[in-house]
């Protein structure tokens, strides 16, 4: 495809998936008068670009399946997104008054509901990935849970907003600050392939492309938020530029900026290569790359 | 056996489980520098009497199983109930500052460490559980899996906190009370028994007579725990008397004193009458409901 048409095709890829995503995530959250259910639906619903729902989708597209089939377990994946944005935005934690251009979960809903909103949608998520046995083989599926339990456990996502947090207002290394954003945010994405696949049946060589594909783009995903939050101010990006302003260690502010874009660049390219030849999914996955690296929001 | 036969099986029972479920969780949880991992191991080797463990082990053992089979997974039970513990005792929660006699996470650790060992205590508990496809039917995994997260999630656990903070300084009634316990914490004890249970392939009447047994017990040790309340303070109970000092509806409160103490052995009696038959594992269910009773802390 050529640059243009991939980029429509992969636009039109990214705002079907998101639609369908939000509208089963819709029906996923139960509407009632409970606090907890309403601040659930108030921080889900709020959008973005279900990034994780949309990378397992593909990976399955990629490995033979059938999207469709994963948007459940996908939704799972942008429910435990959610409950950790929710959780980090705490005052305890980055206290942070805006995300996605509305006020956090506790400005609107207290505290306590805000906490409960997180500690809900997590076991929400499991719930529904363990509801795929309908249709899945029941051995990927507690495959799929484990993976997903260790990536965002103490060995993965927690450990990563520990030390993102122990990091505040001092200088880190490269290495460490990789390991945190390895932890706190490569690991879901990683995982959001890796679901995808597993759920598809997944050969060893195909994970472990997508894998890869995974590990590159979290991290790419990641340099260039550093870089958006140099570049923009809250009005711009709808959410508070916490790390400038809490003086956390960024790749802008370790490696310089032309060196941080020349990096993003770099594992963009590493992305690509793990997912051609793996049909029109892999092209979306090519693109979506791309798009992680263009991206101004 | 008689009352003194099957108190001291009882005491010898629980006293051996606690111990290795002491010993299995000590190896389960990382020991690192990680603030997080140390809160973790901070709570969930402060003691306590591992019931809820306890009830899954039995409930295997009523089953046929070897409760040794189920040790990792009945750990898991004890892991979600102490983060259930940490993130109720927070500031914008419960705001308690005694937890088995200790100081509790937040006044050790921070807000923030608390909200992460939470965090990271749930999604371990599934990890666990997951892994017991090793030695267990992945449909029975799977199954498993999903009615822990349900009884943890936004119509179980959750929904019970919810309402309960909701209750605070005012009157329930007390279907709302019963409704609360159910949610907050009878959906947990009754999955312990469940999960025993299931992993242990029982049958669809063993399954809902511990079920029941589950059911019961719950509200007993709610009941109880209410009546607890009003003769205990801070001292004795190792914990500070939260409910009375905010002013929530108990049973004691709704019903009277003495209307609890025989509602509370009502339900025991009606916990004793679905594990009978159930060998040796039934009886110590039965001198389990008993101890939750008879128990003073």
């Amino acid at each position: 495809m050529t640059e243009d048409r991939s980029t429509t095709a992969l636009a039109t890829y990214l705002s079907d998936w998101a639609a369908r995503v939000h509208a089963r995530l819709d029906q996923l959250l139960a509407d009632d008068e409970l606090r907890v259910h309403q601040a659930m639906r108030y921080s889900v619903l709020a959008g973005g670009k279900r990034l994780r729902p949309v990378l397992a989708i593909a990976a399955h597209e990629a490995v033979g399946g059938a999207g469709e089939q994963v948007l459940d377990p996908a939704c799972a994946l942008e429910l435990i997104h959610t409950y950790s944005l929710i959780h980090d935005d705490l005052p305890a934690m980055d206290d942070a008054d805006l995300r996605r251009a509305k006020a956090t979960s506790h400005k609107v809903y207290g505290e306590a509901i805000a906490i409960l909103a997180g500690d809900a949608l997590l076991p929400l998520a499991f719930e529904i990935i363990a509801a795929t046995v309908d249709r899945f083989p029941a051995e990927r599926v507690v495959r799929v849970v484990a993976e997903v339990a260790r990536a965002v456990g103490p060995g993965g996502m927690v450990a990563g907003q520990d030390l993102d947090l122990d990091a505040e207002g001092r200088r880190v290394d490269r290495p460490h600050l990789e390991r945190i954003h390895r932890l706190k945010t490569g690991a879901l994405l990683e995982t959001s392939l890796r679901l995808g696949a597993i759920l598809g049946g997944a050969n060893d060589d195909q994970l472990a492309r997508l894998t890869r594909y995974g590990s590159s783009i979290g991290l790419a995903f990641q340099v260039v938020d550093d870089l958006l939050d140099v570049r923009s101010d809250a009005a711009t990006l709808g959410k508070n530029p916490t790390d400038e302003s809490k003086s956390k260690s960024t790749y802008p502010s370790i490696l310089g900026v032309e060196a941080s874009q020349a990096l993003a660049l770099k594992l963009v390219r590493d992305a690509r290569g793990e997912v051609t030849g793996m049909g029109r999914a892999g092209e979306i996955l090519g693109s979506l790359a791309d798009f992680v690296v263009s991206r101004t929001s």
